[in-house]
Protein backbone atom coordinates (compact mmCIF):
# COMPACT_ATOMS: atom_id res chain seq x y z
CA UNK A 1 0.00 0.00 0.00
CA UNK A 2 1.98 3.20 -1.20
CA UNK A 3 -0.66 5.52 0.14
CA UNK A 4 -1.27 6.86 4.18
CA UNK A 5 -4.48 4.34 5.49
CA UNK A 6 -7.13 6.69 6.07
CA UNK A 7 -8.45 6.44 9.66
CA UNK A 8 -11.60 6.54 11.41
CA UNK A 9 -11.92 6.71 15.02
CA UNK A 10 -14.96 5.86 17.00
CA UNK A 11 -15.00 7.51 20.55
CA UNK A 12 -13.95 10.99 21.33
CA UNK A 13 -12.70 10.57 25.02
CA UNK A 14 -9.39 11.21 26.17
CA UNK A 15 -7.64 7.93 24.40
CA UNK A 16 -9.30 8.70 21.36
CA UNK A 17 -8.39 12.32 21.31
CA UNK A 18 -4.48 11.82 21.93
CA UNK A 19 -4.56 8.60 19.20
CA UNK A 20 -6.29 10.61 16.67
CA UNK A 21 -4.18 13.59 16.92
CA UNK A 22 -0.98 11.66 16.86
CA UNK A 23 -1.80 9.41 13.80
CA UNK A 24 -2.83 13.29 12.03
CA UNK A 25 0.26 14.83 12.78
CA UNK A 26 2.04 11.44 11.61
CA UNK A 27 0.23 12.30 8.12
CA UNK A 28 -2.45 9.81 8.04
CA UNK A 29 -5.93 11.49 6.92
CA UNK A 30 -8.33 10.46 9.48
CA UNK A 31 -11.73 9.91 7.45
CA UNK A 32 -14.16 10.38 9.89
CA UNK A 33 -15.04 10.91 13.87
CA UNK A 34 -17.65 9.19 15.39
CA UNK A 35 -19.14 9.67 18.71
CA UNK A 36 -22.63 8.87 20.47
CA UNK A 37 -22.19 13.08 21.13
CA UNK A 38 -22.41 14.74 18.63
CA UNK A 39 -20.64 17.83 20.28
CA UNK A 40 -17.02 15.38 21.88
CA UNK A 41 -17.14 13.89 18.10
CA UNK A 42 -16.88 18.13 16.52
CA UNK A 43 -14.18 18.99 19.33
CA UNK A 44 -12.38 16.21 18.33
CA UNK A 45 -12.96 16.50 14.51
CA UNK A 46 -12.08 20.12 14.50
CA UNK A 47 -8.55 19.49 15.71
CA UNK A 48 -7.84 16.48 13.19
CA UNK A 49 -9.56 18.19 9.93
CA UNK A 50 -12.21 15.44 10.00
CA UNK A 51 -16.14 15.13 9.30
CA UNK A 52 -18.21 13.47 12.23
CA UNK A 53 -21.31 11.71 12.88
CA UNK A 54 -23.00 10.72 15.88
CA UNK A 55 -23.97 6.94 13.88
CA UNK A 56 -22.15 4.35 12.89
CA UNK A 57 -23.90 3.59 9.24
CA UNK A 58 -23.21 7.27 8.67
CA UNK A 59 -19.44 6.42 8.53
CA UNK A 60 -17.45 6.74 5.20
CA UNK A 61 -15.61 4.00 3.41
CA UNK A 62 -11.51 3.60 5.48
CA UNK A 63 -8.83 1.20 5.58
CA UNK A 64 -8.61 1.49 9.03
CA UNK A 65 -11.84 1.48 12.09
CA UNK A 66 -10.13 2.22 15.53
CA UNK A 67 -12.39 1.71 18.48
CA UNK A 68 -11.80 3.99 21.55
CA UNK A 69 -14.56 3.84 23.70
CA UNK A 70 -15.36 2.74 27.27
CA UNK A 71 -14.88 -1.53 27.58
CA UNK A 72 -18.84 -1.93 27.92
CA UNK A 73 -19.97 -0.31 25.16
CA UNK A 74 -17.10 -1.92 22.42
CA UNK A 75 -18.85 -5.09 21.93
CA UNK A 76 -21.89 -2.91 20.54
CA UNK A 77 -19.72 -1.33 18.14
CA UNK A 78 -17.97 -4.37 17.40
CA UNK A 79 -21.09 -5.53 15.83
CA UNK A 80 -21.28 -2.96 13.03
CA UNK A 81 -20.90 -4.06 9.77
CA UNK A 82 -17.19 -2.63 8.82
CA UNK A 83 -16.06 -2.59 5.23
CA UNK A 84 -14.69 -6.59 4.80
CA UNK A 85 -11.46 -5.77 3.68
CA UNK A 86 -10.51 -2.92 6.37
CA UNK A 87 -8.46 -3.34 9.55
CA UNK A 88 -10.67 -3.20 12.48
CA UNK A 89 -9.34 -2.60 15.99
CA UNK A 90 -9.81 -1.24 19.93
CA UNK A 91 -7.88 0.52 22.35
CA UNK A 92 -8.73 -1.31 25.79
CA UNK A 93 -6.31 -3.54 28.07
CA UNK A 94 -9.18 -4.92 29.43
CA UNK A 95 -11.15 -6.49 26.49
CA UNK A 96 -9.88 -9.63 24.79
CA UNK A 97 -9.17 -9.38 20.59
CA UNK A 98 -12.03 -11.88 20.20
CA UNK A 99 -14.50 -9.55 20.83
CA UNK A 100 -14.06 -8.07 17.33
CA UNK A 101 -14.40 -12.01 16.02
CA UNK A 102 -16.48 -11.05 13.04
CA UNK A 103 -14.17 -9.02 11.13
CA UNK A 104 -11.49 -10.88 9.59
CA UNK A 105 -8.75 -8.10 10.05
CA UNK A 106 -8.99 -7.61 14.30
CA UNK A 107 -6.42 -5.89 16.32
CA UNK A 108 -5.59 -4.29 19.46
CA UNK A 109 -3.79 -1.36 19.91
CA UNK A 110 -3.22 -0.31 23.87
CA UNK A 111 -1.38 2.56 24.50
CA UNK A 112 -0.24 2.36 28.16
CA UNK A 113 -0.10 5.71 29.56
CA UNK A 114 -3.03 7.97 31.66
CA UNK A 115 -3.93 10.61 29.23
CA UNK A 116 -5.76 13.97 30.70
CA UNK A 117 -7.55 16.51 28.15
CA UNK A 118 -5.44 18.88 29.03
CA UNK A 119 -1.81 17.47 28.78
CA UNK A 120 -0.24 16.25 26.14
CA UNK A 121 1.86 13.23 26.16
CA UNK A 122 4.77 12.41 24.65
CA UNK A 123 3.81 9.67 22.46
CA UNK A 124 7.16 8.62 21.12
CA UNK A 125 8.29 7.14 24.77
CA UNK A 126 4.22 5.73 25.32
CA UNK A 127 4.55 1.24 25.37
CA UNK A 128 1.80 0.63 22.58
CA UNK A 129 0.84 -2.93 23.17
CA UNK A 130 0.09 -4.84 19.82
CA UNK A 131 -1.96 -8.11 19.54
CA UNK A 132 -3.57 -9.04 15.84
CA UNK A 133 -5.88 -12.27 14.17
CA UNK A 134 -3.51 -13.09 11.76
CA UNK A 135 -0.30 -11.95 10.08
CA UNK A 136 -1.57 -9.62 7.43
CA UNK A 137 -3.64 -7.46 10.22
CA UNK A 138 -0.32 -7.66 12.52
CA UNK A 139 1.79 -6.42 9.93
CA UNK A 140 -0.59 -2.81 9.44
CA UNK A 141 -1.13 -2.62 12.82
CA UNK A 142 2.91 -2.41 13.83
CA UNK A 143 3.24 -0.41 10.55
CA UNK A 144 0.93 2.19 11.95
CA UNK A 145 2.28 1.70 15.35
CA UNK A 146 5.22 2.46 14.75
CA UNK A 147 4.73 5.73 13.08
CA UNK A 148 3.46 7.40 16.71
CA UNK A 149 5.88 5.63 19.25
CA UNK A 150 9.03 4.00 19.13
CA UNK A 151 8.15 1.38 22.15
CA UNK A 152 5.94 -1.42 20.63
CA UNK A 153 5.40 -4.39 22.64
CA UNK A 154 3.40 -7.87 20.67
CA UNK A 155 1.55 -8.84 23.56
CA UNK A 156 -1.26 -11.63 23.54
CA UNK A 157 -5.04 -10.80 25.22
CA UNK A 158 -4.22 -12.38 28.48
CA UNK A 159 -0.73 -10.52 29.11
CA UNK A 160 -2.89 -7.25 28.69
CA UNK A 161 -5.82 -7.67 30.84
CA UNK A 162 -2.67 -8.45 33.09
CA UNK A 163 -0.86 -5.25 32.48
CA UNK A 164 -3.68 -3.72 32.96
CA UNK A 165 -4.80 -4.81 36.29
CA UNK A 166 -0.90 -4.09 37.07
CA UNK A 167 -1.43 -0.37 35.83
CA UNK A 168 -4.76 -0.03 37.86
CA UNK A 169 -2.16 -0.74 41.21
CA UNK A 170 0.60 1.20 39.96
CA UNK A 171 -1.19 4.37 38.93
CA UNK A 172 -4.86 4.52 39.95
CA UNK A 173 -4.06 3.13 43.19
CA UNK A 174 -1.23 4.95 43.68
CA UNK A 175 -3.12 8.17 42.82
CA UNK A 176 -5.50 7.91 45.03
CA UNK A 177 -2.97 7.50 48.01
CA UNK A 178 -1.39 10.84 47.03
CA UNK A 179 -4.51 12.06 47.08
CA UNK A 180 -5.74 10.11 50.66
CA UNK A 181 -2.37 12.41 51.67
CA UNK A 182 -3.52 15.47 50.05
CA UNK A 183 -6.71 15.06 52.55
CA UNK A 184 -4.19 14.30 55.36
CA UNK A 185 -2.35 17.56 54.67
CA UNK A 186 -5.21 19.69 54.32
CA UNK A 187 -6.81 19.11 57.31
CA UNK A 188 -3.91 19.82 59.56
CA UNK A 189 -3.38 23.25 57.00
CA UNK A 190 -0.35 21.96 55.65
CA UNK A 191 0.26 22.17 51.77
CA UNK A 192 0.58 18.92 49.39
CA UNK A 193 3.76 20.49 47.85
CA UNK A 194 5.87 19.21 50.88
CA UNK A 195 5.34 16.01 49.70
CA UNK A 196 5.70 17.03 45.51
CA UNK A 197 9.88 15.79 46.07
CA UNK A 198 8.94 12.95 47.99
CA UNK A 199 6.74 11.89 45.26
CA UNK A 200 8.97 12.21 42.43
CA UNK A 201 11.92 11.16 44.08
CA UNK A 202 9.83 7.32 44.93
CA UNK A 203 8.75 7.17 41.67
CA UNK A 204 12.57 7.57 40.32
CA UNK A 205 13.75 5.01 42.70
CA UNK A 206 11.28 2.71 41.88
CA UNK A 207 11.93 3.22 38.06
CA UNK A 208 15.84 3.32 38.47
CA UNK A 209 16.39 0.73 40.97
CA UNK A 210 13.08 -1.68 41.17
CA UNK A 211 10.49 -1.16 43.71
CA UNK A 212 11.01 -3.96 45.90
CA UNK A 213 14.74 -2.58 46.60
CA UNK A 214 13.41 0.92 46.98
CA UNK A 215 10.96 0.53 49.66
CA UNK A 216 11.73 2.64 52.60
CA UNK A 217 9.69 3.51 55.66
CA UNK A 218 8.45 2.37 59.77
CA UNK A 219 6.66 -1.17 57.93
CA UNK A 220 9.72 -2.49 56.15
CA UNK A 221 11.74 -1.62 59.42
CA UNK A 222 9.19 -3.28 61.29
CA UNK A 223 8.70 -0.62 63.44
CA UNK A 224 5.53 -0.69 65.30
CA UNK A 225 5.70 2.25 67.87
CA UNK A 226 5.47 4.13 64.63
CA UNK A 227 3.04 1.87 63.26
CA UNK A 228 0.52 2.61 65.82
CA UNK A 229 1.21 5.94 66.51
CA UNK A 230 0.07 6.32 62.73
CA UNK A 231 -3.18 3.68 63.24
CA UNK A 232 -4.34 6.49 66.69
CA UNK A 233 -3.52 9.72 64.38
CA UNK A 234 -6.68 7.74 62.07
CA UNK A 235 -8.64 6.61 65.02
CA UNK A 236 -11.38 8.55 63.09
CA UNK A 237 -10.93 7.12 59.99
CA UNK A 238 -11.71 3.73 59.87
CA UNK A 239 -11.29 3.21 56.30
CA UNK A 240 -8.13 4.80 56.63
CA UNK A 241 -7.15 2.62 59.48
CA UNK A 242 -7.98 -0.85 57.67
CA UNK A 243 -6.04 0.61 54.52
CA UNK A 244 -2.60 1.57 56.74
CA UNK A 245 -3.07 -2.36 58.59
CA UNK A 246 -3.41 -3.75 54.94
CA UNK A 247 -1.02 -1.85 53.14
CA UNK A 248 1.58 -2.55 55.97
CA UNK A 249 0.95 -6.02 56.47
CA UNK A 250 1.59 -6.68 52.81
CA UNK A 251 5.05 -4.42 52.80
CA UNK A 252 6.21 -6.97 56.28
CA UNK A 253 4.89 -10.59 54.42
CA UNK A 254 7.42 -8.95 50.94
CA UNK A 255 10.31 -9.00 52.83
CA UNK A 256 10.00 -12.08 54.68
CA UNK B 1 28.80 33.62 65.95
CA UNK B 2 31.15 34.64 63.39
CA UNK B 3 33.07 30.81 62.63
CA UNK B 4 31.06 27.51 61.63
CA UNK B 5 29.30 25.93 64.27
CA UNK B 6 30.81 21.78 64.92
CA UNK B 7 28.17 19.78 64.59
CA UNK B 8 28.29 15.66 65.80
CA UNK B 9 26.11 13.68 63.83
CA UNK B 10 24.50 10.27 66.23
CA UNK B 11 23.71 7.93 63.62
CA UNK B 12 24.90 6.50 60.58
CA UNK B 13 22.15 5.58 58.54
CA UNK B 14 20.61 7.15 55.72
CA UNK B 15 19.48 10.21 57.11
CA UNK B 16 22.72 10.56 58.87
CA UNK B 17 24.74 10.22 55.77
CA UNK B 18 22.87 12.20 53.37
CA UNK B 19 22.80 15.21 56.00
CA UNK B 20 26.28 14.93 57.29
CA UNK B 21 27.39 15.09 53.41
CA UNK B 22 25.21 17.75 53.02
CA UNK B 23 26.50 20.03 56.13
CA UNK B 24 29.95 18.77 55.03
CA UNK B 25 29.95 20.13 51.55
CA UNK B 26 28.35 23.53 52.70
CA UNK B 27 31.25 24.15 54.60
CA UNK B 28 30.66 23.45 58.73
CA UNK B 29 33.26 21.06 60.49
CA UNK B 30 31.85 17.83 61.33
CA UNK B 31 33.36 17.13 64.88
CA UNK B 32 32.61 13.55 65.38
CA UNK B 33 30.46 10.50 64.03
CA UNK B 34 28.80 8.40 66.53
CA UNK B 35 27.08 4.98 65.86
CA UNK B 36 26.49 1.40 67.32
CA UNK B 37 28.41 -0.52 65.04
CA UNK B 38 31.77 1.11 64.82
CA UNK B 39 32.02 -0.33 61.05
CA UNK B 40 29.07 2.13 60.15
CA UNK B 41 30.67 5.34 62.25
CA UNK B 42 33.45 4.64 60.21
CA UNK B 43 32.48 4.22 56.97
CA UNK B 44 30.54 7.76 57.07
CA UNK B 45 33.67 9.47 59.15
CA UNK B 46 35.27 8.69 56.07
CA UNK B 47 33.09 10.39 54.35
CA UNK B 48 33.12 13.79 56.05
CA UNK B 49 37.13 13.70 57.54
CA UNK B 50 35.71 13.13 60.75
CA UNK B 51 36.60 10.98 63.61
CA UNK B 52 34.05 8.25 65.21
CA UNK B 53 33.20 6.28 67.95
CA UNK B 54 30.60 3.92 69.30
CA UNK B 55 30.44 5.59 72.83
CA UNK B 56 28.32 9.08 73.22
CA UNK B 57 30.52 9.61 76.42
CA UNK B 58 33.42 9.73 73.97
CA UNK B 59 31.77 12.50 72.23
CA UNK B 60 34.16 15.50 71.47
CA UNK B 61 32.17 19.05 72.89
CA UNK B 62 30.70 20.69 70.08
CA UNK B 63 27.76 23.54 68.86
CA UNK B 64 25.21 20.84 67.32
CA UNK B 65 24.65 17.91 68.13
CA UNK B 66 22.17 15.47 65.13
CA UNK B 67 20.52 12.65 66.97
CA UNK B 68 19.39 10.75 63.18
CA UNK B 69 18.88 7.45 64.25
CA UNK B 70 15.56 5.22 64.34
CA UNK B 71 12.68 6.16 66.11
CA UNK B 72 12.58 3.97 68.96
CA UNK B 73 16.14 4.82 69.78
CA UNK B 74 15.87 8.79 70.06
CA UNK B 75 14.61 8.57 73.62
CA UNK B 76 17.64 6.99 74.78
CA UNK B 77 20.46 9.01 73.26
CA UNK B 78 18.30 11.86 74.08
CA UNK B 79 19.04 10.96 77.89
CA UNK B 80 23.00 11.56 77.29
CA UNK B 81 23.78 14.87 78.88
CA UNK B 82 25.03 16.73 76.08
CA UNK B 83 26.82 20.15 77.22
CA UNK B 84 24.28 22.61 78.45
CA UNK B 85 25.08 25.61 75.67
CA UNK B 86 24.58 23.23 72.46
CA UNK B 87 21.91 22.42 70.43
CA UNK B 88 20.60 19.23 70.37
CA UNK B 89 18.53 18.34 67.23
CA UNK B 90 17.09 15.05 65.83
CA UNK B 91 15.52 14.36 62.29
CA UNK B 92 11.94 12.24 62.80
CA UNK B 93 9.04 12.87 61.49
CA UNK B 94 7.15 10.22 63.47
CA UNK B 95 8.86 12.08 67.14
CA UNK B 96 7.89 15.07 68.64
CA UNK B 97 9.89 17.88 70.04
CA UNK B 98 9.03 17.43 73.48
CA UNK B 99 11.67 13.60 73.42
CA UNK B 100 14.71 16.06 73.83
CA UNK B 101 12.95 18.29 77.17
CA UNK B 102 16.14 17.97 79.35
CA UNK B 103 17.57 20.36 76.80
CA UNK B 104 17.21 23.95 76.92
CA UNK B 105 18.07 24.48 73.31
CA UNK B 106 16.91 21.28 71.40
CA UNK B 107 14.93 21.65 67.81
CA UNK B 108 14.01 19.25 65.27
CA UNK B 109 15.27 19.29 61.38
CA UNK B 110 12.76 16.47 59.39
CA UNK B 111 14.10 16.36 55.86
CA UNK B 112 10.95 15.11 54.27
CA UNK B 113 12.40 12.74 51.23
CA UNK B 114 13.48 8.84 50.76
CA UNK B 115 16.99 8.60 50.89
CA UNK B 116 18.87 5.40 49.60
CA UNK B 117 22.17 4.72 49.99
CA UNK B 118 23.41 4.47 46.34
CA UNK B 119 21.81 7.57 45.32
CA UNK B 120 22.18 11.17 46.18
CA UNK B 121 19.33 13.59 46.08
CA UNK B 122 19.51 17.20 45.21
CA UNK B 123 19.11 18.50 49.11
CA UNK B 124 18.29 22.33 47.57
CA UNK B 125 15.18 20.55 46.84
CA UNK B 126 14.32 18.67 50.15
CA UNK B 127 11.75 20.24 52.17
CA UNK B 128 12.81 20.80 55.52
CA UNK B 129 10.79 20.65 58.51
CA UNK B 130 12.01 22.79 61.34
CA UNK B 131 10.65 23.43 65.37
CA UNK B 132 12.69 24.32 67.83
CA UNK B 133 11.77 24.82 71.68
CA UNK B 134 12.91 28.74 72.31
CA UNK B 135 13.65 31.57 70.05
CA UNK B 136 17.12 31.24 70.11
CA UNK B 137 17.18 27.37 68.82
CA UNK B 138 14.99 28.29 66.18
CA UNK B 139 17.35 31.18 64.85
CA UNK B 140 20.30 28.93 64.51
CA UNK B 141 18.11 25.73 63.39
CA UNK B 142 17.24 27.92 60.75
CA UNK B 143 20.57 29.09 59.33
CA UNK B 144 21.97 25.59 59.35
CA UNK B 145 18.77 24.54 57.14
CA UNK B 146 19.21 27.25 54.75
CA UNK B 147 22.62 26.12 54.66
CA UNK B 148 21.90 22.91 53.01
CA UNK B 149 18.29 23.24 51.23
CA UNK B 150 16.09 26.63 49.95
CA UNK B 151 13.15 24.77 50.38
CA UNK B 152 12.49 25.53 54.98
CA UNK B 153 8.92 25.50 56.85
CA UNK B 154 8.15 25.47 60.15
CA UNK B 155 6.36 22.66 61.12
CA UNK B 156 4.88 22.08 64.79
CA UNK B 157 5.11 18.70 66.35
CA UNK B 158 1.74 17.55 65.33
CA UNK B 159 2.10 18.96 61.69
CA UNK B 160 5.05 16.74 61.34
CA UNK B 161 3.49 13.84 62.49
CA UNK B 162 0.66 14.16 60.15
CA UNK B 163 3.51 15.12 57.47
CA UNK B 164 4.47 11.55 58.44
CA UNK B 165 1.81 10.03 58.31
CA UNK B 166 1.18 11.64 54.85
CA UNK B 167 4.67 10.46 53.45
CA UNK B 168 4.09 6.76 54.19
CA UNK B 169 0.74 6.78 52.29
CA UNK B 170 2.32 9.02 49.27
CA UNK B 171 5.57 7.29 49.44
CA UNK B 172 5.77 3.62 51.01
CA UNK B 173 2.58 2.80 50.16
CA UNK B 174 2.55 3.67 46.59
CA UNK B 175 5.75 2.13 46.39
CA UNK B 176 4.25 -1.12 47.62
CA UNK B 177 1.65 -0.83 44.62
CA UNK B 178 4.75 -0.42 42.10
CA UNK B 179 6.00 -3.48 43.75
CA UNK B 180 2.56 -5.74 43.18
CA UNK B 181 2.58 -4.60 39.89
CA UNK B 182 5.87 -6.07 39.41
CA UNK B 183 4.86 -9.29 40.97
CA UNK B 184 2.01 -9.90 38.51
CA UNK B 185 3.78 -8.45 35.41
CA UNK B 186 6.51 -11.30 36.32
CA UNK B 187 4.33 -13.76 36.55
CA UNK B 188 3.12 -13.20 33.27
CA UNK B 189 6.29 -12.95 31.26
CA UNK B 190 5.80 -9.07 31.16
CA UNK B 191 8.61 -6.34 32.27
CA UNK B 192 7.93 -4.03 34.94
CA UNK B 193 9.97 -1.01 32.90
CA UNK B 194 6.25 -1.27 30.56
CA UNK B 195 4.94 0.26 33.47
CA UNK B 196 7.39 3.02 34.31
CA UNK B 197 6.04 5.75 31.63
CA UNK B 198 2.80 5.41 33.32
CA UNK B 199 4.59 5.91 36.85
CA UNK B 200 6.67 8.68 35.93
CA UNK B 201 3.27 10.35 34.26
CA UNK B 202 0.80 9.97 37.50
CA UNK B 203 3.28 11.29 39.50
CA UNK B 204 3.60 14.64 37.31
CA UNK B 205 0.03 14.79 37.05
CA UNK B 206 -0.65 14.49 40.89
CA UNK B 207 2.13 17.56 41.28
CA UNK B 208 1.20 19.32 38.21
CA UNK B 209 -2.51 19.22 38.04
CA UNK B 210 -3.46 17.43 41.77
CA UNK B 211 -4.18 14.10 42.53
CA UNK B 212 -7.86 14.18 43.26
CA UNK B 213 -8.60 15.95 39.79
CA UNK B 214 -6.32 13.63 37.71
CA UNK B 215 -7.70 10.13 38.96
CA UNK B 216 -8.66 7.94 36.03
CA UNK B 217 -9.03 3.95 35.54
CA UNK B 218 -12.24 1.30 36.32
CA UNK B 219 -12.94 2.89 39.44
CA UNK B 220 -13.73 6.40 38.96
CA UNK B 221 -15.90 5.54 35.99
CA UNK B 222 -17.59 3.15 38.22
CA UNK B 223 -16.66 0.71 35.56
CA UNK B 224 -18.09 -2.50 37.63
CA UNK B 225 -17.23 -5.03 34.44
CA UNK B 226 -13.78 -4.53 33.92
CA UNK B 227 -12.85 -4.31 38.08
CA UNK B 228 -15.43 -7.54 38.19
CA UNK B 229 -12.92 -9.14 35.43
CA UNK B 230 -9.73 -7.87 37.59
CA UNK B 231 -10.84 -9.47 40.62
CA UNK B 232 -11.26 -12.64 38.45
CA UNK B 233 -7.54 -12.57 37.88
CA UNK B 234 -6.35 -12.23 41.25
CA UNK B 235 -9.13 -15.29 42.53
CA UNK B 236 -6.08 -16.71 44.14
CA UNK B 237 -4.85 -13.56 45.69
CA UNK B 238 -6.87 -13.22 48.45
CA UNK B 239 -4.86 -10.24 50.04
CA UNK B 240 -4.36 -8.52 46.67
CA UNK B 241 -8.12 -8.79 46.34
CA UNK B 242 -8.94 -6.98 49.77
CA UNK B 243 -6.94 -4.15 48.43
CA UNK B 244 -8.40 -4.19 45.79
CA UNK B 245 -11.31 -3.84 46.51
CA UNK B 246 -10.71 -1.35 49.50
CA UNK B 247 -9.52 1.06 47.31
CA UNK B 248 -11.70 0.93 44.43
CA UNK B 249 -14.13 1.78 47.09
CA UNK B 250 -12.59 4.47 48.35
CA UNK B 251 -12.05 5.89 45.38
CA UNK B 252 -15.83 5.88 44.17
CA UNK B 253 -16.38 7.68 47.43
CA UNK B 254 -14.33 9.88 46.95
CA UNK B 255 -16.08 11.00 43.69
CA UNK B 256 -19.61 11.02 45.56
Amino acid sequence: MSRRPRIVFIGAGNVATHLAQAFYRAGYPIAAVCSRTRASAGTLAEKVKAPFTNRLHELPAADVYIIAVNDDAIARVARHPFPAQALVLHTSGGTGLDVLKQHSKRGVLYPLQTFSRAHSVDMKQVPFCIEAGSPQALSLLRRLALSVSGNIHRVSSQQRQVLHLAAVFACNFSNHLYAIADELLSASKLPFRLLEPLIAETARKAIEEGPARSQTGPAIRKDHQVMKKHLQLLSNKKELQRLYRLMSRSIMEQRA
